[in-house]
């Protein structure tokens, strides 16, 4: 079997160890490590196809929940699949719904034949099962899709935990055998297990013998310390397969992106960008500015003097804090394009650190200017 | 004194008396009759200005009254006036305030000084005069300010309407007097006088007196029918000089654009497409069509089969649907898109059918392919 996510490993960075790939898709071959944009419901909220492949976006994210309950994946099946619905011919990764199931939905009940759960719009019953998981990602048609695991809470006991990921090791096994299309997407496996080192081994062995062509590190960004999630990549990491690309899911807040590159991770996604957008927040090489504060109202300066993104180039900060403040849709395309564009380029930066074999110290300079070394750092 | 605008005469239609012109401006020069989108808040919602270009847009309207209130026009006038503010090097008209103060404010009183009033936001006591409205748009930078008038209701009797106008004469000629930068900034009067004849005879002849370098008909479009528009309009613009140019206040409905054209109007305004766009409504050469509906769920056909825009290019009705009803910022993207283009695609259809004397028939083919034609035809 070919499979249709190939990942080439260029070099790694010789002060950190953080890896420098290129990730080959149906839809294109894009440099690792690298931040997925999330277009929840088939769009990057905001933002155009076009505007995000200016600012260098090669893989977006979209949720098979979502995408299920609206517009339903026999619409975006019948339009030709999401590039085509969305007008996207760059590469799409879909998650397999496990994580809304976990954290959106009430009443779930976790089965060993899938979850019963009501859904968020309007309470209806549903039920979603590795193989109904992958039948939706098989109609949306993305290049990347995942696995349906169950996204345990934090914390949770060793014991819960250890039926979870043995579960969900058996839930990967029958996604691997329902995927009807492994020659157009790449199913990848995602690792559970907490912070608990033995079980993320376990979780790991098992996915790792099933042979995806890539791998998640689930479970984390759930609420846990960054000191955990890093020591929980430091164990993590080193038990998958070299020659395969490795996804932290839901992670994208700057410091968190470096870290996990440091160790050893090629992919990131999250809303924050645009969900922090939304309410006038922006991520800038010097910290985090919110616009609305009365401050900006004559500050006639670019969001982030060190960008030259649309935003930066050609709007001031009051100009942005007029709009936000008279929730003007264009004010939140503009903080959404900056912090989108601040994230990607971040990641160019890691790329170019980790060729110069200077991660460590591309690290040091960020956090310094961003304010992440000041006692009571905020985290984004 | 050089008037900063200037209007020149290309052609008249054989076929119907419709103007083909040429309106300079210190901001470049555009072909009329012509339709502007409206920038209420220094933005032409959720459009960005590189879109309206895109599109052809050449003079977007703006909102005194608004801007007064938020940002301020101190804030507008530091960042260098509009045109820097809001990143727009073509044409920006504002109103003079008016139409806001007699529509969105309570507890009006109007003397001869000005009026009193109550804003809209907070109910702060404000008071504006023709002078303030003039400071107002001189700091705001304009290449089109217009004069502060009353906008009387609809209807009004013929002794209100008489005392209005001429209150609204002796503010024009007191707009003129504000003005500190006639060389810079063309300052429009206003016609009224509702549908009374004699009442906008006298109003223009007031006006015209005063010798600006062009004229608005106001106090339409404000609950009258349509026929009553066009009768008033026949009998107003001869009253006005051939040589400048004349304003149609506040009309965007696609009917109205050809009709107002037809009776020598060469300038229109209107918040209409972007107002509809954001409810999910979108004009097209075959009628209006209301996106929500079941019926566009599995359609994968562009808004409009005629229209050649970046969304119709690029996006399905069944695409766009999923959009709106999901409440997603891009969807009314896209069809404010649609929307601000046709009326300045169906400008340029005018234009073509004035040069070849063919306005009429134009009339009749695109009224018939809209719809306009059947019985209780919706007006957009
Ligand atoms: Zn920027
Ligand atoms: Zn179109």
């Amino acid at each position: 079997m070919t499979t249709p996510i190939r990942f080439e490993l260029i070099k790694t960075c010789r002060q950190t160890g953080a890896r420098l790939g290129i990730l080959h898709t149906p839809h294109g071959s894009f440099e690792t490590p690298m931040f997925m944009p999330v277009g929840t419901l088939a769009t990057v909220k905001t933002l155009s196809p076009e505007e995000l492949k200016e600012m260098g976006a090669g893989v977006i994210l979209s949720n098979t929940y979502h995408l299920w309950l609206r517009p339903g994946h026999d619409i975006v099946e019948e339009a030709g699949g999401l590039h085509a619905f969305m007008n996207w011919d760059r590469g799409i990764l879909t998650d397999s719904g496990g994580f809304q199931v976990f954290s959106l939905s009430e009443f779930r009940r976790i089965e060993e034949e899938g979850v019963y759960f009501r859904n968020h719009l309007n309470g209806d019953k549903l039920f979603l099962s590795p193989e109904k998981a992958v039948e939706i990602q098989n109609a949306l048609g993305a290049d990347i899709i995942m696995a349906f695991d169950e996204c345990p809470p934090y914390p949770a006991t060793y014991e819960y935990m250890k039926q979870s990921i043995e579960r969900t090791s058996r839930w990967a096994e029958r996604c691997l055998k329902a995927h009807r299309r492994p020659n157009e997407q790449g199913l990848f496996g995602i690792v559970q297990g907490g912070e608990y080192e033995e079980l993320r081994r376990q979780s790991a062995r098992d996915l790792v013998s099933l042979d995806f062509p890539g791998y998640a590190v689930g479970g984390l960004s759930v609420g846990e310390p960054k000191e955990v999630m890093n020591r929980v990549l430091e164990f993590t990491t080193p038990l998958l397969p070299a020659d395969k690309p490795r996804y932290l899911m839901g992670v994208g807040s700057p410091d968190s992106l470096i870290d996990g590159a440091i160790r050893g991770i090629d992919m990131f996604d999250c809303v924050l960008p645009t969900r922090i957008g939304r309410n006038g927040t922006v991520m800038t090489s010097e910290g985090r500015v919110v616009i609305k504060n009365a401050q900006y109202a004559r500050d006639f300066s670019p969001l982030d003097p060190n960008c030259d993104c649309y935003t930066c180039r050609n709007y001031t900060r009051a100009y942005i804090r007029h709009l936000i403040k008279c929730d003007e849709t264009f004010g939140i395309r503009l903080t959404s394009y900056h912090n989108v564009y601040f994230l990607i380029k971040l990641m160019e930066q890691v790329r170019q650190a980790i060729r110069e074999d200077r991660l460590a110290d591309f690290r040091e300079e960020f956090f310094e200017c961003y304010g992440f070394n000041k006692p009571n750092a905020k985290n984004f």
